[in-house]
């Protein structure tokens, strides 16, 4: 069976013009009359030839698709911002192609020049490592709309994240705020330079008048709730023992939770648990966990604006602008 | 800044072809003779002008994309197939344009109007609704290449699924084993048309000589731990007390164990719990839940593989194939 794609035929016959002037009129040649080309287009729509996105794609100079690149699609705050993202470009007209990572940079680097071949009109990116955004800015010096997820303003970037200096700020001041001084935190991103959350919450301690030595940093090797049960043991571990852990993924928080459970650690008493983003599991876990508020569909609201923003005023040279939304502290029984 | 995506212009000079015939010939015009488009082509290529890829696209009439139509992508079992398609699409050259239905039909039948109007190479899809597939088949039998995620061989279409049936019947074998006779089942989708699992549950129930109505179908209204969590309560108060628990995703499965800890309801000795997937969360949450392995790798590996060669053959006519995956139960600590 041919793929139906093209009824060249019947629009030449409805119009009188040959199937190479309709075949040109389509591909948006410049050698016909405007007039001549608007006709067969007008033909074309009637008999719902269009709307052919290629065909229009010629003739707008636009792909009228974006392309998307996560880390890891796994985390479901991640899956939750493609969802959202998903839908909200879908209702301004705009297809969403997309691409794991998997904090992998190579995978990154392919996915985003795939992404350039396709001429896709806007790429947002969840960049794998902060610490290497070269390939990523020379696409946006290249004129094509690029917006990070992610705070990457030392560079070049347009940015519409979330606050995550912030947020660790938040979650480790809660657990001072309980008499906590000896805190774990497990963070699998800090090995790939993002930094924010161990930042925010070493500011914590030292705002608090604590020594910034009292945090440990532990890295899970992943974010997932397997991570955080393999990472909780290692976290007991430490001498002195901490009181308290801060988990950045609450799939993480909810590993330790359960490793807890499963090993006679009463949560709060001999462990204070936070998480972070809050995730529906967070609510409907063993125990109610202490988390911060990762508004993903706020994000992806703005994101979404703002990239459509830049694609439509792409002639424009802007500003570089950076939005980083501040998330707030939800607590439950785990603190 | 403009995007700086067509350079005409240089490759006009290099090849001594005016403006208009190189853009003519990238768009495929078969008003210039086969030479000259070759020619101005290579040269396109080699001034890395190509992959420009709708250039491309008119010149094999494909546009190398696949469209990925799924339901609850939050659903961790569906997140992992969309990643694992993703990859393997990349792999064989094709980018992948996806949209999540919120298993709302209406959505499903957007995204699939708006993958056409792409013009999109196939589409892979896991349809919302099992009794409501007609605009499905529409579209294969206008000769798109379309291949079904879940078994709806009733229909024309091709399927790659896992045997739900075939899941559900060992699930509930199991339980029935290990000495259960009331059985309550937790199925979000049954009310969607997706009567599989509930189907195998029974028969498991007839084969073993039990009647049919020991199978309490309870509608936890969607799939995740929320759902699960909010349903365990309405599951126990049924008459007579059911024993034994079939959650139908791993994610019920692990809000009915939340539930149960919460509640002083032990498992497995007041209730035994299955779930469905084998999600990694599944071997980490507060009590390992037996399970059945659903093969999302294996799944999607089939898929991209049959619908690639649908693609690739498409004009042969062939039959409707359907390639049902048995699933393994996975034994752990909640049976």
């Amino acid at each position: 069976m041919a793929k139906p794609r093209v009824r060249l035929k019947e629009i030449a016959e409805s119009t009188g013009y040959s199937v190479n002037t309709v075949s040109l009129a389509l591909r948006g040649s410049p050698r016909l009359p405007e007039e001549t080309r608007a006709l067969i287009l007008k033909e074309a729509e009637r008999q719902n030839y269009l709307p052919n996105h290629i065909a229009r794609s010629l003739k707008n100079q636009a792909t009228h698709t974006i392309g998307l690149v996560l880390t890891d699609i796994m985390n479901p705050t991640i899956t939750l911002a493609a969802r959202t993202i998903e839908q909200q470009l879908a209702n301004a007209g705009y297809g969403v192609m997309f691409a794991a990572s998997d904090n992998v940079l190579a995978n990154e680097v392919k996915a985003l020049s795939r992404f350039q071949s396709y001429q896709v009109d806007g790429i947002i990116i969840y960049p794998t490592n902060r610490n290497e955004t070269d390939h990523i800015a020379a696409i946006h010096d290249s004129g094509m709309p690029i917006l990070a997820l992610a705070d990457v303003s030392k560079g070049k970037l347009n940015v519409v994240a979330v606050d995550d200096r912030m947020g660790a700020y938040k979650a480790v001041e809660h657990l001072i705020s309980k008499g906590h001084k000896q805190i774990a935190i497990l963070d699998g991103a800090y090995s790939l330079g993002h930094s924010d959350k161990v930042e925010g919450a070493q500011k914590a301690l030292s705002d608090a008048g604590l020594p910034v030595e009292n945090l440990r940093i532990i890295n899970p090797l992943g974010s997932s709730a397997a991570h955080g049960f393999r990472a909780a043991q290692k976290a007991l571990e430490q001498s002195p023992r901490p009181t308290a852990l801060f988990a950045t993924t609450d799939s993480l928080g909810i590993g330790v939770l359960n490793w807890c459970i499963n090993n006679g650690v009463n949560v709060p008493g001999d462990l204070a648990v936070v998480g972070y983003d809050n995730t529906e599991a967070s609510e409907y876990c063993s125990i109610p966990l202490t988390t911060i508020n990762y508004a993903a569909d706020k994000v992806s609201s703005y994101a979404v604006a703002r990239l459509i923003d830049m694609i439509e005023q792409r002639d424009v040279i802007e500003d570089k602008i950076i939005t980083l939304i501040e998330p707030d502290l939800v607590v439950r029984s785990s603190t």
